[in-house]
């Protein structure tokens, strides 16, 4: 497997494959691996003839005060992981080749950023959005992959890719979860043991959305007012929003109907979590 | 010549060109040809192997009251005028393919687009970029061609390209101008006979500051002070802004050094008309 550093660079490697009619497919990630990131390097292997795997920890998507410099790292160990996935290349490009000074352009997606994190994370999407747009155009491969875990992320892009006519399918990948139930992040390593226990209430709750949709209860407040209830039971876990929103443009909704993003964040301890569930609710 | 609407069959044409080994050059524009335009076509049919001309008045880069509706149009005349320029694809979409609702995603370039003409169009460069984007994105050229008499559009162009990692080299050409002086615009032919003569005053005013520069007048101030005054000397033309910035990042400056845009925008009748020259000042 080859590690690339240089923009220029990835840009021939990314253009020799395509003039050899080659399918080119994207994973862009912020690093230390977990098997969300396996299971999109998988899907990406599957579909793929050449498959690159960008780890990037983006300045521009963590808002002051944020995790930036505690970020979890480990290069050899990730790249040891994406080389036993079967990845062709990792792009690991420095800060400051992809932010040249003075950097000035930023890509916005409008509306859909400003609720559910976009609401407590002012430019995490901003950033999120821009990285993208310049890892799409560094790599202009012919898909692209990205975690259900982070949903409003993968409407966020898919909405950026159309509006913009991106050349690039979007490919959104099932949320991948620990035995009990947590959804892998990076970010369950600042979980102390307590902590990490009482944070699969967070897919406890989600459990129980999915039961009382199927039960037939139609009010979303109702919904996620009793998963609300269920999550403050646990006292480490202190919830920053529960919602259920339309799959589209995650308004919110007066009434359960077609595709409903249950959607949460939570800290716990020192981690920001958050995790949902896209139920299909038919009458 | 070869006249797409359809933007997925955009794309093909371009693709196959590129396949060939074709070196593809775009000229982004409003339409309503004069021979500013012209010598775009021709700057890209003497380096390019297959032209595309993008004919799309852009409604996000006009502001509410501007002159979206009245903006001059005549696309048989076009298709001509490009023809016999020795184009070879016109791209001509239509504005609800381009904007396809609900959309959301603008490009932002900071900084450089709040002055000069920015400070009066909210909105115009936010336009500007995230339609040169989108024609970037379908019409993926080596070489994409602008008219510096747009010279704050071609450095928020420039910036835009290079900070999304847009793999397009920007070339910009010089303005054309009638043979009185006046700078070919589109908007020119909102100018009732007695306009058109005042509004010679703005290249006028110009070549002034050029004159002052030579004979080593180095105060931003003076220069467009004594700009101004000559321009207020004709009662028909009101100018909006006459400026000295440095040619990088469009700053005020203290001193007139290096690369200097002397640029203005002015009001003369139905017409806002833009003009401007760069300079560079030798010590």
């Amino acid at each position: 497997m080859r590690v690339v550093t240089s923009i220029s660079e990835m840009r021939k490697v990314v253009e020799e494959q395509r003039s050899y009619g080659k399918i080119v497919g994207l994973v862009p990630t912020m690093g230390f691996f977990h098997q969300g990131h396996i299971s999109l390097m998988h899907a990406a292997r599957e579909e793929c003839d050449y498959v690159v795997v960008s780890l990037f920890v983006n300045p521009t998507q963590f808002a002051p005060g944020e995790d930036l410099e505690d970020y979890p790292r480990d290069l050899s160990r990730d790249v040891e992981m994406a080389t036993e996935a079967g990845v062709d290349c990792i792009f690991h490009p420095p800060a400051e080749d992809m932010y040249m000074q003075p950097y000035l352009t930023y890509v916005m997606v409008e509306e859909i950023t400003d609720r559910l994190c976009g609401a407590s994370r002012p430019g995490h999407f901003r950033g999120v959005a821009t990285v993208v747009a310049k890892l799409f155009n560094i790599i202009p491969a012919h898909r692209a992959y990205f975690g259900l875990k982070d949903a409003q992320q993968v409407q966020v892009i898919r909405r950026m890719a159309r509006d913009l006519d991106f050349d690039i399918e979007v490919v959104a990948c099932p949320t991948v979860r620990e035995s009990d139930g947590l959804a892998m992040s990076s970010r369950n390593v600042y979980l102390e043991p307590e902590e990490r226990k009482a944070a699969t209430v967070l897919h406890r709750s989600l459990q129980l959305a999915r039961k009382l949709v199927a039960e037939g209860e139609r009010d979303p407040e109702k919904v996620t007012g009793d998963m609300h209830a269920l999550i403050v039971r646990e006292s480490l876990v202190e919830p920053e929003y529960v919602a259920a929103v339309d799959w589209d443009l995650l308004t919110p909704l007066d009434r359960l109907e077609g595709w409903v993003l249950f959607a949460l964040a939570a800290r716990v301890g020192k981690a920001r979590l958050i995790d949902n569930a896209l139920i299909e609710v038919k009458d």
